[in-house]
């Protein structure tokens, strides 16, 4: 079988932020297959098929691109962020698990890139300067109770939160609520992130203190970011935003 | 305030991981200030000075660096992987916190990273596809019992687990009372990734189960990253490496 499967992370948007392994597997593709949005962001190759798909059909188009590799093409299923996180890399394994024997045989290769966490952390300072977790709030793949149950193991065990996936137009009360659970635990001066199209022209950083925190600040393109109790703030002159950086130490009361 | 500080994220190894974003840093820097092993992962540049120091010494390297900036150089303090992740962004931004008030007038930039559980997961297939965290395993800055208090809590709630620092000549035992640990509450059969060298020409990668999983098999340049009861295997024809994957969606069972 001579087809080749690459599942790409473009980064966060910029694209001195997507790596030279990724440029490289965009350049060589002779099919692009993923989101139209992200889709957009790859530069036009001549020759180059584009099969642009609605959100939150992650598994046909896992299998659309496992089909195209299959005849000989050489695919890039393109993600934001990094491929394996909360994208299409576990989307096409289950595909694949679950799908034509053949496609075992096939040339698959991951692509590592910069995800959304770690762009907007990067850009206020180092807010997952210490343990951390990557949970999603959509209750699409998961029920809402173990969404809940993780948010509190997280923070009662005092790892700083990336939340993926904090509102969709068919879900607008989980962050409502998620926060709300929050508040019960974690001190009401713990930093939250809002932080809108990370590294791209129209991008917004708020950092709010928990108790303050507005569920209507986030949309579709937002990542939200909690803090723990030893999370931190420092001033800066004039109008400058703060830095917010989580220490590397904690003693048993930060936790 | 002239200086420049840059704390950059190198990737896992190979260049190809790397930012054209980091790359520029690197190439406009006066200064080079890391770990040694890590400032000689950078190309020569001419005039270019490099202050490599030893491992463990990190608010050391971070004064060192915000002193260089301050008389106006322009400096890259550089780390493996993310620079926020178990790296030194934390550090600079706590001596900031800490020291000279004209610190805060920096031009201080975080440049992010591909990390090395990103790039681990990616060479596997999808281990962190669904919820995850990273956790350190060294106790020089937090208790022993913050740590096995954190690995309960993320296993109990189903959490892709990435462990950092899972050894060192210092601390011998700790991997083995960890996984001692995480054998009462994760199916013998967990998959327990050992991932070395990530994209380096001496990478080696195993996966075992937790139940046979020998913490004599990590070295201090080993990621080693514990699946859920979900967490799911994909045979391959020949000698092959499984690919392996944790499915996106998960039920009130599996956590």
């Amino acid at each position: 079988m001579s087809g080749k499967l690459w599942i790409v992370g473009l980064g966060p948007g910029d694209a001195a932020l997507q790596t030279p392994q990724a440029a490289e597997a965009l350049a060589r593709a002779t099919d692009l297959v993923g989101y139209g949005p992200y889709v957009d962001r790859v530069p036009p190759a001549p020759g180059q098929v584009r099969h642009a798909s609605d959100n939150r059909v992650e598994l046909d188009r896992a299998r659309l691109a496992l089909s195209l590799a299959a005849r000989g093409q050489a695919v890039a299923v393109v993600s934001s962020g990094d491929a394996g996180v909360f994208a299409m890399a576990s989307a096409v394994f289950e595909a694949i698990d679950n799908g034509d024997p053949a496609w075992r045989l096939l040339d698959v290769e991951v692509v590592a890139g910069i995800s959304a966490m770690f762009a907007a952390a990067a850009r206020i300072g180092a807010f997952l300067g210490h343990d951390f977790c990557a949970l999603s709030l959509s209750d699409n793949l998961k029920p809402w109770a173990l969404v809940l149950k993780r948010l509190r193991a997280a923070a009662e065990a005092g790892l700083v939160m990336a939340l993926y996936n904090p509102i969709s137009r068919a879900r607008p009360w989980q962050l409502a609520e998620a926060f709300a659970l929050l508040r019960e635990i974690l001190p009401p001066t713990t930093p939250v992130v809002f932080a809108t199209a990370i590294s791209r022209p129209d991008e917004t950083i708020d950092i709010v203190d928990l108790a303050a925190a507005d569920p209507a600040r986030a949309d579709m393109r937002t990542l939200v970011m909690v803090g723990t109790a030893a999370t931190k703030r420092i001033a800066r002159p004039g109008r400058q935003r703060p830095w917010v950086y989580t220490p590397r130490f904690a003693d048993e009361a930060a936790s």
